[in-house]
């Protein structure tokens, strides 16, 4: 399919559901809510389906209220796999029948497909279609649109990002895109919970192999005592790897079952991937992740070993 | 002057000396080596002039050793006064032939003078130079141009950034600018002694105003015991207005000479400088300052009370 085919069945079709995925983000929400805005302008009906709306998302789902009507065309958007349906899973899992997105793994089942994945966020994909379709880009549908770009590109860092995700971003800005308080929220915001935390993991952090490894651990009463909500957590892993000179960055987290997921991020010559599946565990050359059954101290003390024979 | 007429002298001139200015940043180093290195590519010679390059941006300085010859024509880049010529100024001042800039304020005294304040960074300016001068773009001026732009944007997130600016970071990234190395060592690294300041900072944060004002305090005590540098210390104002539902953040810092300096960060509808303003400061909207002497304690108090005040 081209987005020339996509855009046609747009035209064609009424009556529009879009699917966004379990825990919605930017992303999704983003390409959601910004194709909805724009089949509406073309007179046709359309509503998003979400999951509940994270409240720093609220100014997204926001810009389109529900409507009323049968539905008679399903969109996914950004939804790499059926099992990312969430509570969705049961009404559409299936019905599906046209998928936009921007894994190059998508496997999810429906009747069409137009997968891009150089793109580095699927609002990127929307954002051509809204183009192509030839309606006006409103301020309203470049808010969402950016907000999916900036998010899944951690504001233009990431080595997804392309010269065609800043050209887009450009558009979006002369469309009169509020991307100063969408990157302040997304970015430079804190909680309170948040910061407590991050102070709390301070002092459980340990360093070894000369300080190229960072090791941290949250654990079950950490979350309780400081009240931790899930959002708080979100990144966190992020944090070992980010201080100087550490190569391996390792967070421990623990389980309601017992064990500790470990989520292992690396710089440049370390294979995070090749790291965890000595564990079982596995994943991306930077980023990756295993379980490990056992007591904190003794797991700790397994992975700094690990750790040092690689370094 | 237009582009034209700074290209025209740079064509007809040679044996350039570009200065950047004192404690240099990323946009004014950017700025210096890309032009040094546009030059010698048009066969001329050309020098950069700067104080020690933090370590940091080493990769920016070792684009362009050091050539011999003797200089004829000195170009000034990003430098706003003739203050911030620095440990320059004997030499240079009042010598300065031809000034590049983009600071709105510039009073530096030379011959001639392009200043075009529109642009986010003095490096897209010199971008918009070498493009005009015809020298194909080479992936170290890329990563010069880079540098500074994603420096002075604070990675596209600051209000400075215009579409023009996502345009010119696309092509250079079609130049082949290592972006994503560029913003690792930008804003996602964090020093041990950086991490540890935070962490003391934690405990010195108070709250009022219904936790809309939060401020926080860093003593010469806390800078000595944990062997903080003045590098460690960049961009730390930032805490306090980071946190969710802050309008109003302070940071105390200590002076050797018992004042304390004072910085003030606003959310949207607070005045900074007018905050300031009562205590003999000043500075923008969102970011203003001032100094106050007297004990740490009292002037915690006194600040407080204003914010309660204005909130």
């Amino acid at each position: 399919m081209t987005i020339n085919d996509v855009c046609a069945i747009l035209k064609e079709k009424n009556n529009f559901e879009i699917l966004t995925h379990a825990s919605p983000d930017g992303d999704t929400l983003g390409c959601g809510y910004a194709l909805c805005l724009a089949l509406r302008a073309m007179g046709k009906k359309a509503n998003v389906i979400t999951e509940a709306v994270p409240e720093k998302f609220l100014y997204i789902s926001k810009t389109a209220g529900r409507e009323n009507f049968e539905p008679a065309y399903i969109v996914s958007t950004d939804i790499a796999a059926d099992s990312l349906l969430g509570s969705n899973t049961e009404k559409y899992c299936g019905k599906i029948n046209l998928c936009i997105d921007h894994h190059g793994s998508n496997s999810l089942t429906a009747e069409k497909k137009y997968v891009d994945s150089t793109a580095a966020a699927a609002c990127e994909i929307i954002y051509e279609i809204i183009n192509n379709l030839g309606t006006e880009l409103t301020k309203e549908m470049a808010d969402c649109l950016y907000t999916g770009i900036s998010t899944d590109t951690g504001c233009f860092k990431f080595t997804n990002t392309t010269a065609k995700t800043h050209r887009i971003a450009a558009a979006l800005m002369e469309a009169g895109c509020d991307y100063s308080r969408i990157n302040k929220v997304m970015f430079d915001t804190k909680s309170r919970g948040r910061l407590a935390l991050e102070h709390a993991l301070y002092d459980t952090m340990e360093y070894t192999a000369d300080d190229r490894c960072a090791i941290m651990c949250i654990t079950l009463r950490m979350l309780e005592a400081l009240h931790i909500t899930h959002e708080d957590t979100e990144g966190i892993e992020a944090i070992p790897r980010q201080i100087e000179g550490v190569r391996i960055g390792i967070t421990m987290k623990e389980k309601e079952d017992g064990a500790f997921k470990i989520s292992v991020r690396t710089n440049e010559d370390v294979n995070a991937a090749e790291f965890c599946k000595q564990f079982g565990g596995g994943g991306h050359a930077a980023a990756a992740g295993c379980r490990i059954e056992g007591k904190q101290e003794e797991i700790k003390q397994i992975l700094m070993k690990a750790a040092e024979q690689i370094l």
